[in-house]
């Protein structure tokens, strides 16, 4: 099996570190493709950018597709989720929502910790409709540069926030964000609920899905786009606008 | 790895139905347990039902707890689900709830087909904080004995139900309940969306649970049980209240 | 009229302390008929001795149906609730569920004391219908026992957070759990809301709906079973399944 | 116990009506204290005419404030029933409210029958926060009038009104407006769920509350008015915001 | 262009406030028209008066019908906005109901503050269906008196309320209340979000309504009144419950 | 007043169409300047076409930034919306949003028609907050061709879609998507409900927004981006990621 473990993010590192993370979370016998996107921003902070981001995952996804058997976003913002399980004929899953669904499956509540602003993952949760088992976010303030620094200081910053969603009513806490990645073995020695990496629950969900074996819809509003034009696009997603 | 397919009706004959689904649909490796409480109802079909053969299930789930990685409850009402999760020191998966949250996992919207009632799925549903994805619900007017009788016919009613949903926005349908269970590739092909078989999905979900090697919480709702009394129990649940 | 308090839990005690209240809360002519479940735990403080407790309530009742003219379930989880509604032909009402309702029609929102966990009553008013007017939650740190050692200890804390409860805007505060049962009378001069105690809201509620005369439901989820098969129940359960 | 059963139309037929089937209802001892508004529409049947009569009502709860225990507001719409609870000493319940949360305490899900609009009816429950255990609404397109002319058919399309919400999953069903007032009792042998009269639920539950003997909120958004200025009020209304 | 800016308290003074806000808040050509209830509560904050001042509203309403373009209610509360909607034949706003929707269209999330309690505000925020997009409320501890001797203090109390919002995700803040009216602009320079004035915001809102030169609906709960009976009411309102 | 009509889609010719309809809906002294997207799909359809418009409308909104007083989305699915909103120093307002809002400002709920699929429709008023007005949703079946084949023929199909969402509660319908742009008019006078074109909502909420004269949030997560480093985007745009 093949899973394509694809940034949106253009910092080739966090593609190798979600690379990584995906390898050590993979079934033997599964391969990580990681890819990285032509453009765009950086590292995703902004609502902009999360839109730009998604037009170049989608491109990197396209000159993909036929090629891999699952699709992991290795962006917790789950940019352009939606989009690209639509347009992709293999499973696509995101790492937030994976962390999240698979935090469902653990306990009643669950909370998200991150680094920096939490609206947005408040509104991305909203959208996989799961705001009602949500206990709570928490930004530590704490940039990923001091994370570099001083890594013993941000990880007790870090567990503050987990033990205040501990007392929120979290049976569960997600990791969010790629500066928190690899962080959850660290701490979940130290932490009385399960904490959920994106990366490797989506690896696992990706595999399950896989498994699965389930047929691409051919009705409702994940059918594949047919018979779209364009103008401007890579011809990979260009042809697959205009579909077979 | 060692999968228990915890029925929770005490009819022999659906255990081994589910078990021999279970054993199709696990990777190679995967040892599949069937097992059916000491009491309780032959099928649920009631709410007085569904809570005496939680009760049944839990005791048979004590019975287990710790000869087994993780637990499938092959019951289509998520019976005691919670419970179990927060008793057992492994994962717990409901087939309902598997099927829906892999149906999250591939469409927007999902629908549901059943026979006979559907309040009580659609409480469970709200239960697990999936409302606001689930695009309908249909109960097929088809008794089990007719399954038997006219399957063919029963087919087009369930179709039909299928087809609604999808006219309705659902990208996914779960088939819900033991008369459904084996229907789903027999009507894949007739249908323009993916079907979910509760059974695969929860052993695939219960495999991919074991694979992400959580602890088990040790605070909140999901924290095992401990010190507690009780009178008249099977020894075995009597000793998991009490904890270690 | 004659009202079944049915405890859930197997401590006599309790129910003797319930059976006292409701007797206090009774109308003249109102006959207060208590039981103890024959198995399970002896207080329910876990999500596995809830459903356990269920099986024992269901039991109980199933001894009692035909010979009392109302049901209140004496447990703070509202054990089994719509199982024993469904089950029994006469009203059945839950303590929680009872003051919960009661507190909708003297304020806008209400707010809930109790000792220990919260989240499972967060759970129980979501599935009553009634999240959007809980006002919060609050969970006293006090054991029972701390409640007969220092009983005006606890009693500053439990008020401590009636008056958190409305500050966050509760106009009217919901006492829970058996710990709190009697506290109300003590509190209520001392808090600027009304108290509303389970048992005693219940017994109200559960005469006001015998009062109503309405008629069991002969379709929908509330039907009672019927020809229903079982093995190993307590007879009296085994029959209501079968019904007549 | 004596209960104010305050029209909001002054339609005086309406009171003695809405008054006649409280005494039907009421527990021995109890009192009903018919009253009609001194202004405002005849009948309410849009929101102005529902905020209008909102302050006459307000004005005759005045007159009574002090000389009864309990009022029932004879208005399906539940006109100014948060405001009247705040400004009276004593219970306060409207008749929908009460139709309502006795059909949560017989059932899962609920329906509501009226005629003509059912909009408005909507809100109200939305307001209630009973949104989640509506099954549906029904408008029967039939007038008054026709009541009087044809009730047999009248009966015959609420009849088909109350299958439709049965079969939408509603365990039991609210008759609202004044023109279904009485038509219980006569279709509840024909239906298979229980029906709910406003007026006989709300004078029931007012005798709840007056049983519970809960004292008036001190704080929060139920306390009565104080110190409040006012122009061109009648004395008992103007005496009330100005408060002791 | 005449907009009506009806005060729904009897205090003069709001009204001429209240006048030269939207006075200052106005585009060219547009001639404000203030207007003040014949009776009614000098200023509203009770539950009771905001009902009774609704009636007043109305008949201050129907004084006006036919004579201005549109309405601003100038009551923090909205109070009677649905009913005067379905009343007039114009455009009619309520000031909050402008600010929160004009909230809503810079930023994704809103909050208010205010003077005192926040509860009415909530649900009134939840009437318009926003709850979703409200990121909390807070009521500033000080009396309107208190505004006038030490505004300076004032402002700081209300500038700590406006960051707590922004730090609990609000992208833009709402002053509710008269008492916070013209606040605005002497505290915007110190917030680092936008701060919306309810009655500028609904004088613009008002505007845009009249320039999109909708026609009255026709059918539905917003059609007019027609062929109501009533009595005692002013001739004008009497008028408008007959209509034409 | 200077007012950007940002089509997302790269066909010309529907930026025309906007562009007329928003000049005969602006005010005396607005400009109103059409711009089409540098890449793209010809007309959006699907999920993945709507991410990718996105960043074409972002680098079309960039280059315009500073040289317009407000933004017009000129595409149904307001596409990219927030993060527009966030990027740009000026006011931008979605078309379908800035119906929907003002259906708000009318009635009670609403209704919306379009040519299709529905369901990325409900999910966007979703995110509006809105889904608590929606009284429903419609997607006519006819194509843009049948359209321009036989007008009067979709119109009626049109007509029948109002009508049923005014059966459903819609005191006012909006008519979503590009070739719904300009029936309103030639409808209007044959339904009973206001309807409410997109493009003319929006050209009146932008002038609104701007007379508003609010200030740029500089918090929260509408503040714009800084310091941003990307690669392989056009230099506006990058530019503006960098922020000043």
């Amino acid at each position: 099996m093949r899973i394509l473990i694809a940034n949106a993010n253009t910092t080739q590192e966090i593609t190798e570190l979600c690379a990584a993370a995906a390898r050590s979370a993979a079934s033997p016998g599964t391969e990580i493709v990681p890819a990285t996107p032509r453009f765009g921003p950086a590292v995703i902070s902004s609502r902009a950018e999360n839109i730009i981001a998604g037009h170049a995952l989608l491109e990197l996804l396209a000159e993909h597709a036929g090629t891999v058997d699952a699709v992991v976003l290795a962006v917790s913002h789950d940019t352009a989720l939606e989009a690209a399980r639509q347009l992709m004929p293999c499973p696509v899953v995101g790492m937030t929502e994976a962390a999240c669904f698979a935090a469902c499956l653990v306990g009643a509540r669950f909370g998200l910790v991150t680094f920096g602003g939490i609206e947005t993952y408040r509104e991305r949760i909203g959208q996989h409709g799961l705001a009602g088992r949500l206990a709570g976010l928490v930004g530590v303030e704490a940039t990923p540069q001091e994370t570099l620094a001083d890594p013993a200081g941000v990880e007790v910053k870090v567990l503050a926030g987990i033990m205040a969603l501990v007392a929120a009513g979290a049976d569960a806490v997600v990791l969010g964000g790629a500066a928190l990645a690899g962080m959850a073995p660290r701490l979940q020695g130290r932490t009385p609920v399960p904490l959920l990496d994106g990366i490797v629950c989506a690896v696992r969900m990706a595999e399950m899905l896989v498994g699965l074996g389930l047929p691409k819809p051919a009705a409702g509003s994940m059918a594949p786009p047919e018979g779209r034009a364009s103008i401007g696009l890579s011809e990979p997603l260009a042809a697959m606008l205009r579909g077979r």
